[in-house]
């Protein structure tokens, strides 16, 4: 993701910063180790396309694709633990799916995909039950995205009890789909003069069966610890690591408790299931898919994610979402600096289409259709040197660089 | 994997069950939460077989396949840490692959495989050196297999901060291959009267740069408490589980020790990295594969991972090699019991053939030239009832039951 340090710093002077407690919001690191990688078959794509090598198509391409849950996975194990109710176990396998289903959406890839997952969990902890809810999860999930016209077929996984290298549960899931080449969205048609459309990531899309927080599962590292009281701390050791001890649940509520403006408990706030945008996104290219330079996935990055791909570009986002609950807290709070969340977190839309003006409005109308707030969040300008983000939330102006 | 529990127990009278340290040999749980799953298109086989749906080709199908280096990671780490080394982390990329490609080589599959890798470490503790590593090593592993023949097209991975769920790392790939059906070995050919060829674990095999210890990549719960001292759990709080402090490094070794009748150490013997035996079997079926019924990869269930497949089998194992030291070692304590050994590791072989008895001496043959030591290790029988395993060391017999 490259390097933000020499750019002035508008938020309060000793914030603590995302690498504090050990996650990295740039991964510049792994970017360092891989950089020897072959880049694929369209360097500027957001996800990394492969030769056919399964069929030797010339004129077809593969995708893999890896993600998972993350440490979200802590909070089913801490809602369950306070509450003895296994169900939150479920949404973990849509977070592990989504997280790589939204990515590969973004390459213009709608299946059909398959899939493996991989869990691993400590057996003195995490009961064969929670596996049982995972493994259900991920059928609840394959059967939601097939009603929306996604085909997923589950190749099965691994479960793994791994205690001595995993202190409560890893949910992973691995992707893969073929695709013709001429539909992959390569990145090669950014330029400047296009508009952004966010979609919002709060509300209920009408393929969902209750609100969303619009957190997704990127950034829980830092929400777990900022939201969530020392009581977590004292009462499960296991749900942190002990090198950060003096940074673990440093927040003032408990999982019962509400936030500010929320109708919905803090547990059920940070347990609420990633959101797919895929069904939004394969009706946007049905309609307009020639109009679209590129989607970006707001995951790791957050809102900076944008500045990896194109290049001579500004990206300006000036008329943002008002974010979902989860997000104000954290904004309110003057403890946190707003730079640090917009580069960690999607703060209120975590997909974004860059695209032709001209196809703005209908692409907006086609997420609204879902139920799904939409909006020229921003625009492509010209940028004299390497790629720029400034990005306006109404309070304050931030500008980030590659 | 089913249960043993009913089969009179010859071994001493309270071991170590692997279950004790949060490890399962049989998986009955995780079975169990996966039973309601589609067994794919040839239940016997010994992966699951998927429809061709990236291309829909009827005569085609699919395999995806996820499995990881394990706790062996936890080796890697405290050969860095005791010694400032990292090139032990190298070999991880090797455990993880090849746990996955021996496991798709024993349904007849040989490529091109599709990979793609996940890391999980904690940052506070791996550093990105040894990431790179892990990476350096997946690209050896890979020029390794095309020097055989065996292409493997890397689509990367994703390597996530996850310290407050990975105490140390966590290696795990994922695979993918798109086959002929016929091609595919169902175990449909599983009848009595068969030989069953071991391939042994030990020695060096033509495509190795050093002798192996036969140990593969499971089982490394049990061998790292059980070969190394109280001194790892002093000194590295952070290589097992607190839940099962009490069995935590209980042997008598340091990595820089020896076993008897080794000529390597304790920590080279523990990091030798998974064989693999696909060279060997893709030349086997290049040979003979119609007169190959099945093939097993003993790892998870050691030696009784035979009992899941056919129907009516007596499997009689009753000339097996006499295994490599690390296995003699722990043969020789008197505190292990045999029966919970053969059971866990593969004792001497981890790959087994189970084929027309005019064809054993051929395989051998062929193993032999990739100076890879065959031996007939055993014969299929039949039995009235359900699979069952009679395996006999010379010293003792152990029968065990679906």
């Amino acid at each position: 993701m490259g390097c933000f340090r020499n750019v002035i710093f508008p938020g309060v002077s000793k914030p603590i910063r995302y690498e504090d407690r050990g996650a990295s919001a740039d991964k510049a690191e792994v970017h360092k180790a891989i950089a020897g990688e072959h880049p694929g078959l369209f360097p500027g794509a957001f996800c990394k396309v492969l030769p056919d090598t399964l069929t030797g198509s010339p004129d077809h391409c593969l995708l893999i694709h890896a993600d998972g849950a993350g440490t979200k996975s802590i909070l089913a194990y801490l809602h369950w633990k306070e509450t003895g109710d296994l169900s939150a176990f479920r949404g973990l396998a849509q977070d592990s799916l989504v997280m790589n289903i939204d990515d590969l959406a973004c390459v213009g890839v709608f299946g059909p995909f398959l899939l493996s997952n991989t869990i691993g969990r400590n057996a003195k902890i995490i009961p064969g039950d929670a596996i049982a809810e995972i493994i259900g999860g991920y059928r609840d999930c394959i059967a939601m995205f097939a009603e929306q016209g996604i085909v997923i077929e589950s190749g099965g996984g691994e479960t793994a009890d791994l205690g001595d290298t995993v202190r409560t549960l890893v949910v992973d899931s691995t992707l893969v789909a073929r695709a013709t080449r001429k539909q992959i969205v390569s990145g090669d048609r950014l330029k400047p003069g296009l508009a952004i459309v966010g979609l919002y990531s709060g509300g209920r899309a009408s393929y969902e069966t209750a609100e969303n927080s619009g957190l997704g599962s990127n950034g829980y590292t830092m929400l777990r610890h900022e939201f969530l009281s020392p009581h977590y701390k004292t009462a499960y050791p296991e749900a942190y690591a002990p090198e950060i001890a003096g940074l673990a649940y440093t927040g003032k509520y408990r999982m019962s408790d509400t936030f500010p403006g929320a109708n919905v408990t803090v547990g059920q706030t940070l347990l609420s299931p990633t959101r797919t945008y895929a069904p939004i996104l394969k009706a946007a290219f049905a309609q307009a898919g020639d109009a679209i330079a590129a989607i970006f996935h707001n995951t790791g990055g957050g809102q900076t994610k944008c500045l990896r791909f194109g290049s001579g570009l500004t990206y300006i986002k000036d008329n943002l979402f008002d974010p979902p609950p989860a997000f104000r807290a954290l904004r309110d709070n003057p403890a946190m600096a707003p730079r640090e969340l917009y580069r960690t977190l999607n703060m209120g839309h975590r997909m974004e289409i860059v695209c032709e003006p001209s196809v703005a409005e209908a692409l907006i109308h086609i997420s609204k259709s879902f139920n799904v707030d939409a909006r020229i969040v921003g625009r492509t300008e010209p940028s004299a040197g390497a790629n720029r983000l400034i990005l306006n939330d109404g309070a304050a102006e931030y500008t980030y660089e590659l």
